[in-house]
């Protein structure tokens, strides 16, 4: 994270307060949280799944709250034994407790599922912008259209972020996406194209779901950085110290496969390939 | 190949009349025409790269010849020892023999570091546009737009196939990519989406360039043909089928990188994202 925010990483998704004997991928969440707090700048979002992971966040200083809505009953019931309907009070719940916390951190609701269902398959785009609808009215600051399993191609996608981009006015949304069958990055041009302006990554594709073994991480941060920059929104990151993050993550963990073409290549050296740069 | 064929692939570029001595990954093109010529439907590509090339390309039974020009003198005189006036000859002249012979091939003038120069650097859209232009009225049917060292970004991409549309009226183009940033399959989405019909693709990225050492290969096919289907263009390719071509070439060259998110995961199983399936 040091190395990260020393290449100008300033939004960190840093974990889900979940009890530690079940998920001690997040034990750490607490000195993460700390650690961040003494960094400059820092945009700290916590997920919270459930009515004590909302507690402790809003009794943590962090930045921004998600909670996970599921485009579809059966993935929301399998996936977190709640409907849509609970699921969205509990996103009400985060965001009057947000309102009326010290910090005021933003709640975000990551819908999950938006562009396909590993359970129910095809969703429908409706479905998704009603349901982003239904968020915002129970007071979510933002909304996260999530492709959780890497379904989507990139005309679904600019479908849905013109949607989303009429629907969400002048507030940002969220893309969050998968390269699970190698249209991430594809599909993040596409959301920047139709509006998108904020979008997830995860260094080296780092990562998956505890609750669908398999799943791949998100797209390559690393790739998605230079994506931006070739199109012409400036990041504000140094891809060459971005670089060093990664490896001190490689060493860090020897066991995970990294993935990312730009490590492999590196920017292209006799080309101002940065935003605003000609 | 058979398997590729088999799998519904029906256009190979199958290698460049070379001096066998020097160049022995193509010593076994005559065979391989051969083989295709047996072959339902299929149409063969050769590279031409000197005039030699030509001479033997015309007299095989080939479908297309494809010449290299270079969208820099730097890059054309370093790789070919011709300038780009020169090279433009060499299309002209397999043009005027194509026309003139029994097969009648159709000639396609690639132009080399369309994107960007791994030598000049930058490159003009409009130098590369005035050079399709020359191509095509010294006699090519067709020309490609290259991004031979993957420099190129998806508003790059999708500017110069609009350009390109306006050029070549209801002419096809194509589109030659490598994914070595990252940005090839974003690149081939911008491609389809401004009007791209044609593009490059190698199974598992496999491949590179003798002239250019460390190069990666074509942007991987197997990804290329599940996201034209995503996107709603039937490629008539089944990748049940293709995902076994890719084994058997894995099996021969068990020391060549295969490239490839498809191969990971396959496509989406309870989702229709095939073209024209809903």
């Amino acid at each position: 994270m040091r190395a990260e925010h020393a290449a100008g990483v300033r939004h960190f998704e840093l974990g889900s307060f979940l009890p530690a004997d079940r998920f001690p991928q997040f034990a750490d969440l607490r000195d993460l949280l700390d650690a961040a707090a003494s960094m400059k700048a820092m945009h700290k979002i916590v997920l919270a799944l459930n009515e004590r992971g909302i507690d402790d966040a809003i009794a943590s200083d962090t930045d921004e709250i998600t909670c996970v809505v599921s485009a579809t009953d059966e993935h929301s019931l399998a996936n977190s034994r709640r409907t849509r309907q609970q699921a969205v009070a509990l996103v009400r719940k985060a965001a009057e407790a947000a309102r009326s916390s010290e910090h005021r951190p933003i709640t975000n609701a990551g819908i999950a599922m938006a562009f396909g269902c590993s359970i129910a398959g095809q969703v429908d785009q409706s479905d998704v912008l009603r349901l982003a609808e239904t968020c915002m009215a129970a007071g979510a600051d933002m909304v996260s259209i999530a492709d959780t399993v890497g379904y989507a191609g990139p005309r679904q996608v600019a479908s849905l972020c013109d949607e989303m981009v009429k629907l969400c006015d002048d507030r940002p949304f969220c893309v969050h996406l998968h390269d699970t069958r190698g249209t991430g990055i594809a599909n993040a041009a596409a959301a920047l194209d139709h509006g998108a302006r904020v979008l997830d990554g995860a260094l080296g594709g780092l990562g998956g779901c505890p609750f669908a073994p398999g799943a791949t991480g998100n797209v390559v941060f690393e790739d998605l950085v230079y994506l931006c920059e070739r199109m012409g929104f400036e990041t504000g990151i140094d891809l060459d110290r971005l670089s060093e993050a990664r490896g001190i993550a490689k060493c860090a963990l020897p066991d995970e496969p990294f993935f990312g073409a730009l490590a492999r290549s590196g920017p292209p050296l006799n080309l101002d390939w940065r935003a605003g740069a000609a």
